[in-house]
């Protein structure tokens, strides 16, 4: 039997068929174009055939579709969608008018721990966070194998580390993915660059047409002080909340993952993994967890939601 | 079958003879004085027969022994011990050469939550967070029936909520411990204090001879401003926390427990309730988590050591 699985990201739409060693045989994809819940499932049900098409296999070889959405989903529901606005969309049953195969919803972040469950850095474990630094934070957790609050999401993002801190558009203060997600680093680049006019930061921003994630990491390579400095501050605050994910539920593995986490190893997984070590609980013993970088780039949340139906 | 849960705690040794639906039929106490591991594990052997004598119980009607220690456990295995200096010790098997019946350790927060999660406010449910305010925070995590961790811990009062904030004893920065347990608590109302010397909470904290948990919610409830404001500061920590466990896990319940949760409704449990209302990702869908006052007070513990077996 086969899956597939959707990823609904912030400009794409891309399917992919998935095997059953998490393989995936073949993509397709479409702009993001939103015109309502109704014409939205049609088109996610089109993308589903065509990948099958692509892919030669019939719909009777495939035992089910896996969507994966930004935002909050439970059961069969789309509840709150970053960046797209449907609200307590019944989407699997609108889905299922147009191509009749079990369909389920999960949040991107879930999405993504599940395919580094099965393919990735979480291989042979049985409970894995996984943690994507983007324009938020994504947190994905599977213990003893199932991923937690089955397919609605968790929001580790949103753990306060700052009491009173920077606002969240969650409507809490202090929120972790405000510092230590991409936006939060950029945020602290550029803070970091009004007080430091002789920064390299300035130039290598420059250089690349804008403060980026990697600017600073950039910077640091080179030298500049003022970026090791914001790197050191990053991963201090990384590491706040991966600690506390650590602390609560003593995982085997946090893999990071996301567009920061391609950042040099001396300046992001190293530092990190000092801290965690040092700061962590189970140094008093129990088990320790490793702090892994993620494995499955962009091909994560295709593969997860694929296999979503393995761990509910 | 019967149990014996044990419940070591800072000053004294409870025992207590458990029968199948978690009611306490016998207890037996004796101070904690610690003259090494070895003995230890006597006077804990002791204390289980000497509560079998009072309950007319024979050995052979015992399933099994559970023991709840102020720490980091892990199989058999006290591994860090708060107040004892107890390090690695091998306590089960220890137990085991004075009485030979099944033991099992847990941490003290997570017994507490085990007897609520079957006696108490998270009976019939599967999901139950319980949150112990006292010296520090303990947090007990059940999920889907069993234990988080199995019997190695959970350490929610080392969420850090304040980046950089209040050294506390495990080593980090601004744990929600150092702002939401009892002891935290104290510190904000002498601060508080020190601010104000004309804040009736001089005049309490001197008719109770001395700063306690409770002095800001007494004068508060006797009008003053500035102890208004502490337990408005309190809850407003509190509910970080609280807040950032319900986002992650999304349990049926939060149940708050320990001497702090004794405070008057309408200053603790219902501004928690408002903000948890207000800030928790899950008013987007999905479950809503229940924050409830713990039940069982100062028995949860031995009655969930009894219980241990249940949910591992």
């Amino acid at each position: 039997m086969y899956h597939v699985g959707i990823d609904v990201g912030g400009t794409n739409l891309k399917a992919g068929l998935v095997d059953q060693d998490g393989k995936i045989l073949a993509v397709e994809r479409v702009p993001l174009d939103f015109h309502g819940a109704e014409a939205f499932a049609a088109t996610l049900a089109d993308l589903a055939q065509a990948v099958l098409r692509t892919g030669g296999v019939d719909i009777a070889q495939v035992a089910c579709v896996g969507i994966g959405l930004p935002g909050a989903v439970a059961g069969g529901d789309a509840l709150f969608i970053t960046n797209i606005p449907m609200r307590d969309v019944p989407l699997a049953q609108l889905f299922r008018k147009h191509l009749d195969l079990p369909v389920l919803l999960g949040n991107d972040a879930d999405c993504a721990a599940v395919g580094e469950f099965f393919c990735g850095a979480g291989k042979g474990t049985r409970d894995l966070v996984v943690v994507t630094l983007g324009t938020g934070i994504g947190g994905g957790i599977i213990l003893d194998g199932k991923l937690r609050g089955g397919l609605s999401s968790s929001e580790a993002g949103h753990l306060v580390i700052c009491h009173g801190g920077e606002p969240c558009n969650c409507g809490r203060r202090g929120c972790w993915e405000q510092y230590a997600s991409a936006t939060g680093l950029i945020r602290l680049t550029k803070e970091a660059m009004a007080e430091h006019p002789e920064s390299l930061l300035h130039q290598v921003a420059a250089e690349t047409g804008g403060v980026e994630g990697r600017t600073a990491f950039q910077a640091a390579e080179r030298g500049d002080e003022t970026a090791l400095g914001v790197c050191r501050n990053y991963v201090e605050y990384l590491a706040d909340g991966t600690v506390s994910l650590i602390n609560i539920l003593r995982p085997e593995v946090v893999a990071i993952g996301g567009g920061v986490a391609a950042a040099p190893d001396e300046l992001l997984m190293e530092p990190l993994r000092e801290i965690v070590s040092r700061e962590s609980f189970a140094r008093h013993g129990g088990r320790t967890t490793r702090i892994l970088r993620a494995e499955l780039g962009n091909d994560a949340g295709i593969i997860g939601a694929a296999m979503l139906d393995r761990v509910v």
